[in-house]
């Protein structure tokens, strides 16, 4: 069932979930779709087809439930699975990411930060400890990390890649402009920044 | 005609001006759609119909004019335009932002950064000023940017928004896990990093 799910309702999910849970710490605990709507600025009718692909959420004439809507959506997201997450890259980028708050609240653990600077390995950032780069294969086999998110420049990215798929990761998440060559198996998600500047940019072109 | 354009349409429009120049930049100059579409990894279906909301672009048996299509998605995004950027906030993600190559590439030029912090107010970061943030109205007149990126904490954005606004922005381009409130005529695109992370955590917990 889950593979028919649109890429677009994938991506308001994690997103939701972050406005359900502002409002469970608000005290709300139980929300119509029209209001839900409205904060989200999506229309109700999205919103009920966007849920309706993982089951019955919501009573009709009462509304969701938060706190049991947040926890579905965490779930479906897979948030629930703890996962073990390395940076490699310590510059601003990777630095900004491990530094992140809302990572850790998703359920995201940041283990390890590599990096190829002498000046940077052995320092601690957000209290994750920068390694070698050049030890990440040694450092994975204790860390057991199963997400890599590359915040290395352009030129750099298939190295890390390749290092990566070699210390056994499942997932990369990929912050530099050019796109990784894996193996099949592992998934990939790129970043690319560049598209919201472009929407900002064709809104600001219409008007 | 724009208005309808589909929102996830828009987001692959920078993705694909991204691949057409660095195809051209490697001596191609003509496309089948087939091609293009191997290479972003979505179908050849989509890719026609993402474009023909623009126009005909491309012709039947031959492909696309690398060139010509790389130029109308720029037009379409509006990137003709050279937008005038300033970035608030100096710390890490800033900072990362301020060095992002491909922000120029695409027509937008940081002509101003922003910041509380003495200690990087009067620097330079890849060749932009640091203002004090509490001169941004004066500095806004001299600079004339149309586009404020927000990269300061959740507990900044009211003010740093606020401040935008005064300083006549026409968009926001913000990076905090929280919306910021402004005027309906002001153009806001929330960058929503947990948005990648869910994705990828979606589909390894499918795995």
């Amino acid at each position: 069932m889950k593979k028919n799910i649109p890429p677009a309702t994938i991506r308001r999910l994690p997103i939701y979930l972050q406005t359900l849970r502002e409002l469970y710490l608000r005290g709300v605990r139980i929300i119509s779709s029209a209001e839900l709507g409205d904060i989200l600025e999506i229309t109700p009718e999205q919103l009920r087809k966007d849920l309706t692909f993982f089951g019955n959420f919501g009573r009709k004439g009462i509304g969701y439930n938060v706190e049991e809507l947040s926890e579905s959506i965490e779930k479906i997201l897979g948030l629930k699975n703890q996962w073990r997450v390395a940076i490699v890259g310590a510059g601003h980028l990777g630095t900004a990411l491990a530094n992140y708050e809302i990572f850790p609240e998703l359920g995201f653990e940041t283990v390890a930060i590599f990096d190829i600077d002498e000046r940077v390995i052995g320092s601690e950032i957000n209290g994750v400890k920068v390694y070698d780069f050049e030890k990440i294969n040694s450092v994975a086999k204790r860390k057991n990390f199963d997400i890599g998110i590359v915040a290395v420049p352009p030129e750099n990215v298939r190295e890390v890649c390749d290092a990566l798929v070699d210390a056994e990761v499942k997932g990369i998440w990929n912050f530099a402009p050019v796109k990784p060559e894996v193996p099949p198996e592992i998934i990939v998600v790129n970043e690319n920044l560049s598209v919201g500047l472009g929407a900002l940019s064709f809104r600001l072109a219409q008007q």
